[in-house]
């Protein structure tokens, strides 16, 4: 792909992207849940309420009503409200406990392809998460899955969450690169849309999975983005790797 | 060792620890010594003087007279005054040329064991840099030479440079660990009490060869710092790795 050729950085969304945060979560939601006799809970539903919260977080750093603050203290008071949204009192639950929990979001598996993709792709270009996940969680999720990153980048080397533009302008600048020699991986439409608002490249790769089986957004590109893969796989051989 | 049961990370000092930034420096100002028609300038002398400027830098940012500034643009700026020094009129110089120049510090080669040594430690340690070298400077040597960091930190992530207790607290934060849980490996026993003096642990590894055959300074530990290996290869040994 000619739009390709001059692209030295291939920066990642993770979550949904890389990996399954959906099935991760409710895996060690349930042995909390049934530890505190709440089995009646559906630990996906547990993990899609969690991740509701996600959005309107950040958008409090986002607005400038709150100073940068990493993702795993936004989660840990996401998890404080999604408890006590289930019945389940938060404040009776070791802090230990909590903490452990919420570093279920550093333990997520990624899409099963993923890491032999990734290997295919770090051959050709710089691969690192541009993700809104802090430092500790996304290393510690690499280094426990494989995830063979060149760099860990994202919202807290660029203080700023995306789709804010800077989130995207200064991982190019501290690659000492252009947006143009950027390129973003992501399932999601969205963040693409940002992304090539600020020049970068865009590759989207569809993960229908994501929000289980009835997902019914991001099934398809909305864009003619610049590359488009089934998965990593397809992707590492549309880019020649 | 018992000291390091505790320890989660080792954190590398990069310039003379990892790499052999004289002879690097030397064999592509060689190049471009001759090139000008300066083959009359000894390289390394050359490399030596370019380095002698690096701590001045610096200190503008740690005295806090100047904004933190990435290592790139401060070696580009003492890379002028050195030319200038050689009787070298640096303005006469296309961009490009002092771009390329100046980053002979992405190139530099690793100490001959240092990659199959890192491998071994990586196997029980997160590893990283913990450099005054800025973000695309450490990546870009690392996906040159190997170096098989799991995440790219340092100066520029925290904001600050070594020996500034923030440069090695933040580091400790953003990987979401104590102090003590993290281990700084280097060839400089000033960096050591600094680190040490923040609480982290110490492992000091020789470079005898770092400033040439008449080098005087850190051939041996000068306090009795947590871990000594001969080289990455023998502390990983030490390490149990």
């Amino acid at each position: 792909m000619a739009r390709f050729d001059g692209v030295k950085a291939l920066v990642f969304d993770v979550f949904g992207t890389v990996v399954d945060w959906r099935e991760g979560i409710a895996r060690d939601a349930a042995v909390f849940l049934a530890r505190h006799g709440r089995g009646d809970i559906d630990p996906r539903g547990f993990a899609d309420a969690w991740r509701q919260r996600y959005q309107p977080a950040m958008e409090q750093v986002r607005s400038g009503r709150r100073p940068f603050t990493r993702l795993d203290v936004l989660h840990r008071e996401n998890l404080e409200g999604v408890l006590n949204d289930h019945g389940i009192n938060a404040g009776m639950i070791s802090e230990d406990e909590l903490d452990d929990l919420n570093r279920a979001w550093h333990r997520l598996d990624p899409w099963p392809e993923a890491v032999a993709g990734l290997t295919r792709l770090k051959r050709r270009f710089i691969i690192a998460p541009l993700s809104n996940g802090n430092i500790a969680l996304l290393l510690n999720m690499a280094k426990r899955a494989g995830l063979p990153w060149d760099a860990i980048l994202g919202a807290e080397v660029a203080q700023a969450y995306k789709p804010e533009p800077e989130a995207y302008l200064r991982t190019a600048e501290v690659l000492g690169i252009r947006p143009a020699e950027l390129c973003l991986v992501a399932a999601h439409n969205g963040d693409l849309k940002a992304a090539r608002g600020c020049g970068l490249a865009t590759a989207f790769v569809p993960r229908p999975a994501e929000h289980g089986p009835g997902q019914t957004k991001d099934l398809a590109p909305a864009e003619p983005w610049d590359a488009v893969g089934k998965d990593f796989q397809d992707l590492a051989h549309k880019l020649g790797c």
